[in-house]
């Protein structure tokens, strides 16, 4: 892999790259406009035709909405990532649904038994966890398509949020994250990145 | 959430939302088209700036193009995949780099402590499985960028394509996955999506 980048090279034109991935940044901080249920609606509308093993789809979202939801969340997280979710406009708890499988014979007309494959817990949840995280991929570039900037934790106590979210037993926290329209303040410079060399190698 | 998704909603123009999401399609077959080094230098350039924790960035990319590489692999995907395996243009092998955190200190410089956070073998590689599975929704998303079209693959044997191709012990595979120009054979009627309000609640 010795080719130069050339952006030349996608069909998608350079003003959706750059709302997509290369002017878009991780934002800590928001304005007060709020991300209305319609803006949320429509980023799932785009999002939801991304790929998936089985078309699963297990990727579930809570918002929180109400303070009494928002103070509910704060103590699983990690003290640096508190107040800036207190005050975000969105707060958004992904997990994945564990027994997504329940509806694969509605998803995965073609292969109703795909159910019956998946009878094993913790092989669903591997699949799970693991489809639905790809389906946070899709979702972080859906949060951006609508203007919006996305602000995923990591620092957060994930069996903590789920026992107090999903006490159904049935679902995964994999990640908490904060949605909103980026301010003046949210970012510094850019972090390096990992050139095409460091990433890729050819057999 | 009974809002009704709005494509006018999005900053995404329509063409866009069509290549990345909405026409595009997970692709079984392929033309002879090829596709080249410069391609995938440039779908890398445009989805490195995907997020990640720490900055990470843990995704490696094995491109399979010689013959040998190629008849190394198909023994490890189920049998259904072979065959359009063995044709495809390109066949990327997607793995998490398990030993990622070495290069925090360079990718996360605010926090190069980063790096003695991670030094717990399980935690990196729960942490290098998800954001390297993040990263693969980017690069899905990338692909189509490139007017390209992908074939992600979760019937294969993990464990065996890590002993083939990643003997040294850092590595984990995630997803092999199939890319080039797809032909008009490639697939049949759209598989059904979950409604928003399957998919998301509000508290």
């Amino acid at each position: 892999m010795t080719a130069l980048a050339t952006p030349g090279l996608l069909a998608l034109d350079r003003a959706a790259q750059d709302l997509l991935f290369r002017a878009a940044r991780t934002a800590n901080t928001f304005t007060d406009e709020p991300v209305t249920d319609a803006q949320v609606a429509a980023i799932h509308d785009l999002i939801r035709y991304g790929p998936t093993a089985y078309n699963g789809q297990p990727l579930r979202v809570l918002l929180l909405r109400s303070p009494a939801a928002r103070a509910r969340l704060l103590p699983h997280l990690s003290s640096s990532n508190r107040a800036k979710t207190a005050a975000a406009p969105l707060v958004a708890v992904l997990a994945a649904d564990v027994d997504f499988h329940e509806r694969l014979p509605e998803l995965y007309p073609h292969r109703p038994q795909a159910r019956d494959w998946l009878t094993d817990r913790a092989t669903r949840v591997e699949q799970a966890r693991f489809s639905a995280t790809l389906q946070i991929g899709y979702l972080v570039v859906g949060v951006r398509a609508a203007g919006l900037a996305a602000g995923p934790m990591a620092g957060f106590d994930a069996a903590g949020v789920t026992r107090e979210f999903f006490p159904d037993g049935r679902h995964e926290t994999l990640l908490v994250m904060n949605v909103g329209h980026p301010d003046s303040a949210s970012w510094g410079a850019r972090l390096p990145r990992l050139s095409t060399e460091d990433v890729v190698r050819t057999l």
